[in-house]
Parts: structure tokens; sequence; C-alpha cells
């Protein structure tokens, strides 16, 4: 780890999302590369009105800090609201998506471990 | 890990701080106890208007997000301004102090690596 940092997350510039997105950006807040994390990393995710991050699985968990706006998580055979002061944990191996279901930006905090806890 | 879980973080019980601390309360949103979170836990920390955190070091990192309010860290030598929307890294072995500075409460997440990565 280096000296440590304070920024406002919109210095991060916000990385458009593919793979089974739509209106999804993604800026990774605290990562690896530049930040030295070990264990785990800080990504904000943003959906637009109407906007999807994919519906998949995979073997790790996520930590979810909601900030601004309204929508769902289907987790599993659920669909959960969201809205801002949410926290929600998607568990490794659970099926999951994320929707914006409201009329403004969708924004929220999303935590994964570092690539080597990640399998 | 279980299936997971949508909660609103005041939902939560707020434990006072103590241990050089004043004015503070912690938070355990997503922690190993109760949810099984293998790598890492999210907590929310709340300072009220004066409060601080210890001026303390540890050897494991802090990742910050900040909720609501304003208030300071000192980050080793330096001091830097806190408010919504700012991300901190505080890293693993530098002397820190969180401190409102404002007069509403300072609400920041703050998540630590799981106990068999704090040393």
């Amino acid at each position: 780890m280096n000296q440590g940092k304070v920024i406002h997350y919109s210095q991060v510039e916000a990385e458009v999302a593919g793979d089974g997105a739509a209106g999804a950006s993604i800026r990774w807040l605290i990562d690896e590369e530049h930040d030295g994390a070990r264990i785990f990393v800080m990504r904000m995710i943003e959906l637009e009105p109407g906007g999807y991050s994919p519906h998949h699985t995979h073997p790790y968990e996520h930590q979810n800090f909601v900030v601004d706006g309204h929508g769902e998580l289907r987790l599993g055979e659920e669909i959960r609201p969201l809205g801002p002061g949410d926290v929600a944990l998607v568990p490794a191996g659970l099926r999951h998506q994320y929707r914006n279901t409201g009329s403004t930006t969708l924004r929220f905090l999303c935590f994964i471990p570092a690539e080597k806890f990640r399998s």
C-alpha cells in the first residue's frame, strides 16, 4: 500500500459496462493496480433509468451500499427493492441482477474480493 | 455464505465506540458471525458533531466512503477534508483519525479485512 488517498468518487472515470449490461457504468474507486489493494476493492456502479447489470453468477460475493436512486436486486428467486442507505450482500454463487426502476441514476457501491480471492 | 440479504443500514444497531473515541458509534452491517463474510466486512461509523475516532494505527487497511456530513481525516502527517461522496484509503500501518468538524452527523462506511487477514 502507498500513502493512502482521499478523492471524490466522481474524479474516477466511469467506464461503460458491457457483457449483458445496459445503461451501466463502473468506476474502480480503490483497486489493486493503482492503490495496491491487497484483499478487496471498491467500485461504484451507476445504472441509468431502465438500465441493468448482467443476470449472472460468479464464485465470489458482492457487498453493496446504495448511495442514490431506486431500483431492485434480483437475488436468486427473490426480487428486493433498493433505495438510498440500503445494504446488500450477494453471496458467492447466487445468480443476481441489479436494475434501475426509478427516474434518476441508481448509484451503488459494489465491493468484491481482490483477484486472488475470486475463485 | 447464506442466501444474502438486503437491509437498510439503520436496521443494524449502533454500538457505542470507546477506546479513544468520543461521540462515535459503529454498526456492523455485514460481518463474519452473522453473514458469513469470508474476506472483508462492512461497518458504518457515525461521529456526532465534535466527535472523533481513536488516533491509532493497525496492520490492515481501511476503505471508506462518506455518506453524510463533513469532517476531516488525519492520515499520517496530512489532514484531508471529508464530505459526501468522498472515498478514502487508509493504508495498513498508517496512523489515522476521523473527526467530525461539521454541525450534523458524519456518517461513513468503513470496510476492513476479515479477522484472519488483519495481521
